[in-house]
C-alpha cells in the first residue's frame, strides 16, 4: 500500500511540475516577455497542459486510486493520506468524465474565441464574437452533460470551481442578498455623491508600489516566498508553496487601483503560502474553491483594508508618503472616498456594495444561456435591461456592456462568476468568526498589527489547502452551514454609519 | 513520407517546448525567483528535462528517422528536410547510445556535486569536492565509452559540443597557438603595466546598462525579440527564435564588467535571433557548436567592441554619459585600459591574449584526468605547476586555483573548455572573411554602423542554425579548413601596435 501511495505521489508530483512550469511561462508572458515570444509561448503552454492532462487521466492513476481506496477507507476522514486519495479521486473522475477530444476541441475553440474577443471588445463588435459565444455555450452544455444526474445544467460547471454548490442553492443565496442590496444601494445613491477627488491626483508609481508592499508585508505576505510585478490585469499565481507571486497595475492618477489590488491579491497569496508545506505539489496543496479563495482576498482588501481602524493607523503614514497630495485631506474624507458607493457599469471598478449586483446579473444571464431561455442574439439587450433594472444605468455600447469581461470569451459559460459573491459572503462569515475568537483584533488592526488575525486564518483556513470542501470548512469554522447574515450585517453597519442611514 | 515528416516534426516540437519551458524556469530562477522557490524549481526543471529526454529517445522517433532516411538521401545535402533528418539522426544516436539509467545517475550526481562545490569553493576546501570529482571522471569515462571507436577517450565528449573535433586536432591547434602566445605574453608583461584606473571609478548602474543596451541595439540585437536582465553570471538563453534573452552583471566600480559581458552575450543572441525562422522549435534552430557560438560572441565583444575604430565613434558618447569619470581621460588611455594584458589567476577576468592560456591549461588537465595519467589527488598541484609555467603565477589557494570554474563540478570532465579558444580562433577567421568581402566594414564601424557586418554574418553564419557543422561552415565561408593564422595575425597586429612590439 505504501508503495502504491508513493507511486501515486510521484505521478502527481510530475503532473504538478508540468502545471507549475506552465504557470511560470504564463507569469513571464504577462510580465517580461518581449512581443516576439508570443506565438511560441502560447503553444508551449498548451503543450505542457496537454502532457499534464494526459499523465493525469492515465488509467494507471485510476488503478492506483482503486487500489488505495480500501486504505483510504480505513483512515479518519481528515487523515492526510485519506484526504489526498479522496481529493485526487474527485479530480480524476472530473477530468476523465470529459473525453480528451472534447476537452482539446474546447481549448482550441477557447483560444480562438479569446483572440476574437480581444479584438472585438475595443471595436465594440458583438456580432464578431456572437458565433464564438454560441459555440462556447454549446461546448459548455456538452461538458456539463458529461456529468449526468444534475438538477440544473449549470451545476457541473459551478461544481468545477465551487464544489457542492448548485444553481438552485446559489440562486437562493443571491435572492436573499439582492433583497438586502437593492434598497441599500437605492438609499445610498439617493444622497449627494461622495467626493473622491483626493484619490485622483498624480501619485508617483514607485511610492505607490512601495506603500502597498509595506502594508502586505505587515499583513503577513512573505516576500521570501513571493514577489510582486506589474501586469495588465492583477493576479496571484503559484509555482510551489515556496513561490507564490502577485501582480498589480498602477494608475498614476488613481491611488486606489494599485493599493487595493495589492491588498486583494495578497489575500489570495497568503492563503496559498499558508498551506501545509507537506502538501506541496499534491492536489491538497491548493486553495479549496473559488469562493473560499475570494473570501481570503476580499477579507484583506475590504474587511481589513477598507476599514476605519486600519486607516487610523496607516493614514498618517500614507500622508507622510504623499504629503503634497494628502496633507490637507482628512482621514474621514479619505475613508469616505475609498468606500464610495455608486452605480457603475464596470464590474471590476465597482465598490463593495454594488459589486454583487454586477455578479448576479452575469450569473443569471449565463444560467439563462445554458437553459436556452436566452439566445446569444438576445444577450446584449438582456444585459442592458438587467443593468437598467438593478443599477439604473445603460451602457452606451457593448464594450462596457456584454463584452466587458473575458470569462465567457476565454472559458466556459457557467460557473465562473458565482465565486466572487460567494467570496464576499464568506469573507464576512470568517471575519466575524475570527472576531468572536479574538475580540482584540480590531484594536490590533488599529495598531497595524495583523498577527492574531493572520494566525487565526492560518489555523482555520490556510493550512488545510484542499483537504476540506468550502462547505466542510465553513461547518468546521462556524459550526453551521453558509449563512448570508454576517455579510448583510457587515454592509448595513459599515455603510449605515458611513451614509448615516 | 510527408506524413512521417510531419509526425517527426510534431514530436520534435513537443520536445522543444519542454526544453524551452525548462529554459524559462532557469531564467526565472537566476533573475527574479524568491529564495523560497529554489527547492521545487530544481525538481521542476529536472522533471521537464527527463520527460523531454524520454520523448526523444522513444524508439518511435528512431523508426521515423529510419523510414525517412531514403527521402533524406534523395535530397541535396543542404535541403532543409535532409538537414533536419540528418541533424536529428545524429542527436538521436548520441542520446540513445548513453543508457537512460547512466544518464539519470550522472545528472543526479552532477546536481549533488554542484552543491558540494558551491559550498567548498568559498571554503577553499578541495578535499570536500575530490571524491565527487573522482566520480565525475568515472562517469565521464563511462559516457565516453558508450561511443566506441574513438581515438582518445575525450573525443566523444568534445564531440558533444564541438562536432568532429578531437583531442588530437584540438591539441595540434592549441600547440600552434601556444607557440605564438607565450612569447607575446612575455614581451608584453615585461613592459610597465598599463594604467586602467579610469575603468575603476564609481559608474552608476542604470547608466552603464543603458549605454550597453544602446550599443547592442546598434549592433543589431532585436529587443522586440529579447531583453536584458541582471544575473550573478551573464548568459544568453533562448525560449524560441522570437525570444532570445541575455543577462549581465554590473559592478559599480568596474566599467568593463557589464559593458563587455553585454557585447559578448549580444553576439550569442544575434546568432540565435538570426536563425531561419522556419527552423524554430526544430533541432536546426540552434547554434551549431560551442566553438561557432563563442566565435560570434567574441567577434562582437573583441574584434568590434575592443577595437580602436569602434571607440573612435563611441568614446565621445561614453564620455558624455560619464563626464565626471571620463572627461579628462583620453581615447588612447581608455583604449589601452580596455585592452590591458596581464598575467592573472582567473580565467573569466583574463584579457584577450592570456585568456587562451587559461583554457589550454584546463583542456590539458582534463585530458590527463580522463587518460588516468593525472589523479584527482594530484590535480591541485598540477594546476599550480601549470599556472607557474604558463603564466608565472601561483594561486594562493584552491579557491582561485582548481576550484574556480564550475564546469568540472556541475558537468562532465572533458569537452567543456576547448570551445572558448576555438571560438577565439574562429572569430578572427570570420571577421577576416567579412572584411575581405566588405573592405568598408572598418570605416562603417568607425561611424557606429554595423549593418554590413551584421548582414554578412546573418547570411554566412546565423541563418543556417545547425544545418552545417562548424567545419562545414568554415569550409563554406573561407573555402578552406580551420586555420589559426588569422587569429595570430590579429593578436600580433593589435597588440604589436598597442605595446609597440
Amino acid at each position: 500500500m505504501e508503495k502504491k501511495l508513493q507511486e501515486l505521489k510521484m505521478r502527481l508530483l510530475e503532473i504538478s511540475d508540468l502545471n507549475n512550469a506552465s504557470a511560470v511561462l504564463n507569469w513571464d508572458q504577462t510580465t517580461y516577455m518581449p512581443s516576439g515570444g508570443a506565438a511560441a509561448r502560447g503553444r508551449q503552454m498548451s503543450t505542457l497542459a496537454r502532457i499534464a492532462h494526459e499523465k493525469f487521466v492515465d488509467p494507471a492513476v485510476g488503478k492506483l486510486l482503486d487500489d488505495l481506496q480500501s486504505y483510504a477507507d480505513s483512515l479518519p476522514y481528515d487523515h492526510d493520506d485519506a484526504s489526498l486519495i479522496r481529493v485526487t479521486r474527485r479530480n480524476y473522475d472530473q477530468q476523465t468524465k470529459v473525453p480528451s477530444t472534447l476537452l482539446a476541441a474546447f481549448f482550441q475553440h477557447s483560444a480562438e474565441s479569446y483572440q476574437v474577443w480581444a479584438k472585438a471588445r475595443p471595436e465594440n463588435d458583438y456580432t464578431a464574437v456572437a458565433p464564438y459565444l454560441q459555440k462556447t455555450v454549446d461546448y459548455s452544455r456538452q461538458i456539463a452533460e458529461c456529468f449526468p444526474g444534475y438538477d440544473h445544467i449549470a451545476d457541473p460547471l459551478i461544481d468545477f470551481s465551487d464544489q457542492d454548490m448548485k444553481a438552485e442553492s446559489v440562486r437562493a443565496l443571491f435572492a436573499e442578498l439582492r433583497q438586502a442590496l437593492i434598497p441599500l444601494v437605492k438609499s445610498i445613491t439617493a444622497q449627494t455623491e461622495v467626493d473622491d477627488n483626493c484619490l485622483h491626483q498624480p501619485y508617483p508609481e514607485n511610492k505607490q508600489l512601495a506603500f502597498g508592499q509595506e502594508v502586505i508585508k505587515a499583513y503577513g505576505y512573505d516576500f521570501n516566498r513571493g514577489r510582486q510585478d506589474k501586469t495588465h490585469h492583477p493576479y496571484m499565481t503559484k509555482f510551489s508553496l515556496g513561490d507564490v507571486r502577485i501582480t498589480t497595475r498602477v494608475k498614476e492618477n488613481d491611488l486606489s487601483e494599485a493599493l487595493f489590488s495589492t491588498l486583494h491579491e495578497s489575500g489570495h497569496a497568503m492563503y496559498e503560502q499558508g498551506i501545509d508545506m507537506s502538501y506541496d505539489g499534491m492536489p491538497l496543496g491548493n486553495g479549496t474553491s473559488s469562493g473560499i479563495h475570494e473570501s481570503q482576498s476580499r477579507l484583506w482588501e475590504n474587511q481589513v483594508g477598507r476599514s476605519r481602524v486600519f486607516w487610523q493607523h496607516y493614514y498618517p503614514q500614507l500622508q507622510a508618503t504623499f504629503p503634497e497630495q494628502l496633507a490637507s485631506v482628512s482621514l474621514d474624507t479619505f475613508y469616505r472616498a475609498i468606500n464610495k458607493v455608486q452605480r457603475s457599469l464596470i464590474r471590476t471598478d465597482a465598490d463593495e456594495v454594488t459589486y454583487n449586483l454586477h455578479v448576479m446579473i452575469r450569473f443569471d444571464l449565463e444560467l439563462a444561456l445554458l437553459e436556452g431561455s436566452l439566445s446569444v442574439a438576445d444577450l446584449p439587450e438582456a444585459w442592458h435591461a438587467r443593468y437598467e433594472q438593478d443599477l439604473g444605468l445603460r451602457a452606451p455600447d457593448h464594450r462596457d456592456g456584454v463584452l466587458q469581461d473575458v470569462h465567457w470569451y476565454g472559458g466556459l459559460v457557467g460557473g465562473a462568476f458565482q465565486g466572487y459573491t460567494l467570496g464576499n459572503i464568506m469573507s464576512a462569515l470568517f471575519f466575524d468568526q475570527a472576531l468572536k475568537a479574538h475580540p482584540n483584533i480590531p484594536t490590533e488592526l488599529g495598531q497595524g498589527q495583523f498577527g492574531t488575525l493572520h494566525a487565526w486564518l492560518q489555523q482555520n483556513i490556510y493550512q488545510h489547502g484542499s483537504k476540506f470542501t468550502a462547505n466542510e470548512l465553513i461547518e468546521r469554522v462556524t459550526g453551521a452551514p453558509l449563512t448570508i447574515q454576517p455579510y448583510i450585517n457587515y454592509l448595513h453597519t459599515k455603510y449605515g454609519e458611513l451614509y448615516k442611514l
